[in-house]
């Protein structure tokens, strides 16, 4: 595989509200140092990604207002590397400006398209999988989503259902692919079915790409323990693998409107003359998702079912999931005292004390001129809340 | 009674522990807007006792540490209203230093001692019961201490015990005076006994004031008990009255040291050269608070069964016992949403808005540098934590 065809496009323009306060409308979850570890999350994105291409090929988008941002946590970009978006389009529109971009740059562009906002744990996995699905890519006209392996029945996420690729789309019924769907297995379904090694010699596994038959919305919680008992369904994580070229001609056939725009400025990407073309064109496309746009019309799906200690950290709840927890189950960042609290994050300042007693199931966080003090399992209602707060600048 | 001959000494160099995080060292608990009502408790305080006599008349103890926070908060006074000790050596030398001042100013002085950081809900009932006292103290040879009638059987205050006179210092049971107490009656015991007429023409009731029989240390609950059902102890409040006089006298009798050290500045007080002779005088000065080294001591000592509303607002709980609470039981200071929330009391600094699910009897204080989320009913359990926090710069 030519490692000077790989770029990668993250994807930084959202803005996190479900870690209010700590994320606001002017500094989103993504620039934030949500686990503690003394970088920001966007930050331990673009290095995770260093073990995949040089520096030179990471792009950002981001929505203009976050730009300062993106220079502040990622130096090492040049201009030319931050895409801003004038409007916020959701992602089809974004994905198919980075395409662009990227195609006129390198017609042979071999792209991961990933958030800026999760986290992973398990990295040379991680990379491996994604040399993986850009061997498959650079080798076939394939638009590639990883699908993970579901560990519980989540209705937070988007599903993929791999299988016989009869997909009922629609239907509410869970279904089981034809015969036993071998999720996870060597075998590849519709994939390249080569063995290779890695850049970094590591031996890698014959391609696991397959087939993804259909995408799943979130579903209740009964549609999600069937998901999860079949074996046949992966969560959407939102980390695309594709080349340039296929994405381009998908968004032709499948999105047109939104390629024609686009299509306009051809001769102006890497240009001086690219931000202003964009800041007309882009806030006229339509604003819809990839996955609607491309992923549930294209015919030339595919997915690799994958374990690497994902976590989108959707939610404070999912944080505290996901991080190292001390003997009573609490993850603290900050200066905390804490007597007889359990099963609780809280995430102070810097030169903050807390001084904590009886808590059980919270999340506390004191950050900036808002303190949030609130019980885990009441999570999805903070979003109401701010919707209530009259003084948008808490926000 | 003559109005010239009245002061007040209001006593301000506690440093009010039990109010952390809200109260630091450096900015103890009478400094603070504690009832989020826009003004300090000293500022209350003082203005409380502009009902009793001119400002000019009201003076200031506190350490020399505070005397800028004095200054800052009672702009009105003159330097030489603001008496500071440059060591802390408890109440009796305190109130010695400020009844030689006194004395050198006005021989006739008849002075009220009081804490600047209690509250008192029933302003005009408490001046009329002072004015009461002042007329006691201003023909007699007494010392008084307002008595409080107790609500409940309070173990934190030490009471005090009126009847016979008979007294058993030192044992432990509870004891009832000779007959029917008549605490709270009309019938003066021992007092003078004289209808009067009050400054402002209101007429003031006849003189209720009772002779002591004994002082008690707090009691435990059982003892408290006891005293409540007997009607014959009252909580004492530390408020004083007396003329200088006979306070002076008393110290002779039965604080010798104390009055030898002080008494060799009687030349010095009120001109340049008092602060130079306390700052070396005081400190040899034996530490010992008034009420063990004269009011237990002294045979001429007095109260008056006193209702105004009071309380030392000594802890957070009592601070949300004394406050208006909403529909919830909650006393909240600043700008708090609180959703399924009781029983609590949140206090935060201006600007900062909190959101807080499902407390329930807790204190949540956010105070510059230190966060405190406590059970409310754990509250004396604050003290011994502020004794493990390392860095001292939070207390």
């Amino acid at each position: 595989m030519n490692n000077q065809n790989t770029y990668v496009a993250i994807m930084a323009g959202g803005i996190g509200s479900r870690f209010w306060p700590a994320s606001r409308t002017a500094r989103p979850k993504q620039f934030l140092d949500i686990l503690g570890v003394g970088k920001s999350l966007i930050r331990l994105t673009f290095e995770r990604f260093l073990n995949l291409c040089p520096a030179e090929n990471i792009f950002i988008v981001t929505n203009k207002q976050y730009a300062g941002l993106v220079k502040e946590h990622l130096p090492e970009l040049s201009d030319n590397q931050i895409l801003t978006e004038p409007s916020r389009n959701n992602t089809a529109p974004c994905v198919a400006y980075t395409a662009f971009k990227l195609q006129a740059l390198n017609p042979e562009a071999n792209l991961v398209v990933a958030p800026s906002d999760h986290i992973i744990l398990q990295e040379q996995k991680f990379v491996h999988t994604l040399e993986s699905a850009l061997a498959f890519t650079a080798e076939n006209d394939a638009l590639v989503t990883l699908g993970i392996q579901p560990s519980r029945p989540d209705t937070g996420y988007g599903y993929i259902e791999v299988g016989s690729g009869k997909a009922e789309v629609g239907s509410g019924k869970a279904e089981v692919g034809s015969g036993k769907a071998e999720v996870g297995s060597r075998k590849a379904e519709g994939g390249s079915g080569k063995a290779e090694v890695g850049e970094n010699g590591v031996a890698v596994s014959v391609s696991p790409v397959q087939k993804v038959a259909a995408f799943r919305e979130k579903p209740d919680l009964a549609t999600a323990e069937q998901y999860l008992a079949s074996g046949n369904y992966l969560w959407n994580a939102g980390i695309f693998i594709w080349r340039t070229q296929s994405l381009l001609k998908a968004y032709q056939q499948h999105a047109h409107e939104i390629h024609r725009i686009l299509a306009a400025g051809a001769s102006k990407y890497n240009t001086p003359e690219e931000q202003a073309f964009i800041d007309e064109a882009y806030p006229t496309t339509p604003s819809i998702s990839v996955d609607y746009a491309i992923m549930e019309n294209a015919d030339n799906v595919y997915t690799i079912p994958s374990e690497f200690g994902w976590s989108d950290l959707g939610t404070w709840a999912s944080l505290h999931a996901e991080s190292d927890k001390d003997e009573a189950g609490n993850v603290l960042q900050g200066a905390v005292m804490a007597y007889g609290v359990k099963d609780s994050l809280v995430r102070l300042p810097k030169g903050k004390l807390a001084v904590l007693g009886g808590l059980d199931g919270y999340i506390v966080v004191d950050e900036g001129d808002v303190l949030l003090v609130w019980p885990k399992s009441r999570e999805q209602e903070i979003k109401k809340i701010t919707g209530e707060i009259e003084d948008k600048s808490y926000l």
